[in-house]
């Protein structure tokens, strides 16, 4: 179900062209040159070395790197996976990263630093190399395993993660749990008692802390998040292996959903993938639902049409977001940003061009999901 | 994946144009005017209030509404929002009903009358303003519910409810049971043993009746239904809040399937969606098992060729029915035949335009899901 | 999303016309003639009776045999059930299958032998009536069964099963498990301890062989079979009421596959309907899966281009399948590889005219699926 990109009507390719996105959900940008064997382990989210029987650039995301960022180096679209690795190290990271970002159009970064952020390029160099305002999200759970790296009694635990979580958020946008991967979203959704966080953070702080898994914890974490009050974004559905996808499916969150409600906070559901229709589901039965199919676009690249068009079912227009949940090699944000232009061009021209949609509606529901919802539920101001 | 209207053969649309529905599964329309919370209230199934920074307008129902119900009432397609309600009340409720209905060219309603049956009209309201026959689907639960009300000790409710069953149904078409709201389909297939419907049916009534939902009850009463003998409606999939997705899921009811087989009763999988290629594969399976897509159809609007088109992959084409599942505002009803005749005609005019099919068979297809296969299972006659 | 097949690039056109295919997953032709009754149950995965107010024929995969099997017997597209099944009839069997088999195009057949192979041709049989190389692939539990059948102690059965596998397998290709029909796929995925194995081939050969069923024996015959070193296939999701469809879902694999994955052994997940997406994730995962949407693309008929566009989404293109999974009737090796071929075409073509991919890239990921990857993995030489 698409149309022709020279078949959608004019205001909205436009429109759609220039927009100023809000990634409401992105990581920062590599700030140091790849090899062909990290370049390549960078853009799939297997964490197992790639076998040499195979190159991930014989995928739908390596075909789109190679169609649509090449121009962007100066190469002709569809080159050879060498030429076009070859041509990136000659212009060096820190071009690479201006051109791919420059042409992105994203108006409103917010970047979640939780993961091997520093490896990365921070919020302020993601600002730096791009010259729009780019905000933090907090991942909870980094935080709290900074709490225990630090020295910390099972006693004191909950007051120094709620210490540690209102200092590192003064100025963040967000947080961002990643539940999904180390407990699996099937947990209790109650809040635990303080007696039970006490004994499952003595368990954790005497295996000398590290990567925390325990559910009671991760419970913790997320009831004190929506004590912080910011808006609360969950990882869900694919994702590396480490996740298991059964127990990532959004429907798990709806005791959680029902309970968090009363405190108004939004609740971000990302990715979603397989499960964009029953995170639309969500989305439609609870007013403080929200959800985007970052990620999946990327890596279903001439697909991403597809999964789009899933996403535009159920769910009321409000409660959708644009995010590319890229990170590392600046292809994955300019690509985020370029596959979702050309896919909304795609699904909601094809609407305009079967007379069910005006070309109005289309226009507003593409700034709606691309950017305005965005801002009203981060609080971001009216952009450019 | 599909072709604009006016390259469908004209033969098929002129078919699925004229062609007298059965719609197998709806309740009446709204009886009384609507404000325009109680309208946004209705185009959703959320049961919470519509947040004050959206409008359920902004929707793919939404949008439905304004493109083809507007110029029913004598809009402009697209018109906004204000200017619909504001005709909508100045027509008055009767005469919308009149108009939309009337239009929905449906031959034949299959009215369930079990959730807030008050508010809307019954079948014969149904059949009074449309001038075609309309037959009622009897909700199992409320039966069993007005049972309780009447008064009953738990040792006779067993007979109490078969008595009252028997009553409620002399002349319906078929019974309808919403386990999935109540219980979840996860429920043990087997049929209670009368002390245990007994010793349930206490617990239930030393509470003072209402809302049923011990699964002991819920099995005895599906039990009773497959006993009466009428065909037998599900809801599962797609629905309010209240509805737990995940237990929600046709394949949970493979069990009652097996046991239910002998009965000879046929087992309709109401809406199904996002599990409409999970029903499919049960219809397949099972020769008791048929499905539809309804209320599904409304809430994806121009999305629901998709919905459509997937619930015409590995079912037999005489195990698919229509229904609107529509319940209150007549535009519901009115978009449910809507939207499947289009998204027939998109669905099947690209088979036959990719010379998969040939126009004859899309025509015979057309008119088996929408009006034969349900005359054939609920006994209707031969229509108009 | 299609493009009309005059429009597919014409050389992507030409490769996919000429490729020939390996059909890494399929059963033997029927070797007999077959009544109505008999076709109409060939064609379904029921087992159950025809209901006499239906007939198979009126399905996607009914409808593609009236499209595209007639003309190859000489008539014309969409003929009557009847006529089609008469001139059946008078051509007999052998050149029905002449016909069909030879006509397909394909160039490698690896036959599952396993299930009522009996009634069919074996792999020798199916080089001979086609002129192409066909291979064995054995199904372990078939294995056990003739292991029991033969007579076997308790103590004596892990060994008389090594043998016996070994034996059977000398020439052949790969190994299947129909795990998810016998025990579903959520079982332990730890191999068993000998004890254990012992115990439970005591309980099942004292109860007279038979169906193994027990999750234990189940486990055993895996990792005996990892241990053997053959590529093995996996039973996923889609296929007759034997199978659970909620316990055939391969994310249930999991931990299965990550401990396999030492061992090397390439994992093959057929099918996958409706789990092609699911099957995409672990693709992308893990190194050791593979997957098809074997069956489902012949019962899905006009629809099996939705199917493969799903299969095309994030999974590395080197982890991708052809399988027709033909059991009896040559009408579905036929149509096996036909709607492949054209399911391809148009899924690919789209691509290209969307200007996602060049017409190179979609003519080698064609060949990829169609056929060099399974030669990789089965390692069956350069082809024709």
């Amino acid at each position: 179900m698409s149309v022709e990109l020279d078949l959608v009507p004019a205001g909205l390719a436009r429109v759609l062209e220039e927009l100023p996105l809000v990634d409401h959900h992105v990581h920062g940008a590599c700030a140091h040159d790849l090899s062909r064997t990290a370049f390549e382990e960078m853009i799939t989210e297997s964490d197992r070395p790639v076998p040499d029987w195979m190159t991930q650039f014989d995928s739908q995301l390596g075909f789109a790197i190679l169609r649509h960022c090449a121009p962007v180096l100066g190469l002709e679209p569809f080159c050879a996976p060498e030429e076009y690795l070859a041509r990136r190290a000659r212009l060096g990271v820190d071009e690479v990263n201006r051109l791919l970002l420059g042409a992105s159009g994203v108006g409103h970064f917010l970047v979640e630093t939780g993961y091997r952020g520093e490896e990365l390029l921070g919020p302020s160099g993601m600002a730096e190399v791009t010259g729009v305002p780019a905000d933090e999200v907090v991942r909870l759970e980094s935080v709290a395993e900074q709490v225990a790296a630090a020295g910390c009694g099972a006693g004191s635990f909950a007051a120094r993660f709620a210490e540690a979580l209102w200092e590192r958020t003064r100025t963040a946008r967000g947080l961002k749990t990643v539940a999904a991967y180390r407990c699996g979203l099937d947990f209790d959704p109650a809040p635990p008692a303080p007696a039970e966080v006490t004994e499952a953070a003595g368990r954790w702080l005497a295996g000398g802390g590290g990567r925390l898994t325990d559910p009671v914890l991760v419970r913790h974490l997320l009831w004190a998040g929506l004590e912080r009050g910011l808006p609360l974004q969950f990882h869900i559905g694919f994702g590396d292996p480490d996740v298991d996808l059964r127990r990532a499916d959004p429907l798990l969150l709806r005791g959680l959903i029902e309970r968090a409600a009363p405190t108004g906070v939004p609740l971000l559901l990302l990715h979603c993938y397989p499960y964009q229709r029953q995170a639309g589901f969500l989305a439609q039965a609870y007013p403080n639902v929200f959800f985007d199919v970052g990620l999946a676009i990327n890596h279903t690249g001439a697909r991403s049409t597809a999964v789009v068009a899933e996403s535009l079912e159920v769910a009321p227009f409000a409660k959708l977001l644009y995010s590319s949940d890229a990170w590392g090699p600046a292809e994955l944000h300019h690509l985020g940003a370029l596959l979702w232009r050309r896919a909304m061009a795609r699904v909601l021209g094809t609407f305009v061009a079967e007379g069910e949609w005006s070309p109005a509606q289309a226009e507003r529901v593409a700034v709606m999901v691309g950017a305005e919802n965005a801002r009203r539920i981060y609080k971001l101001g009216a952009g450019r």
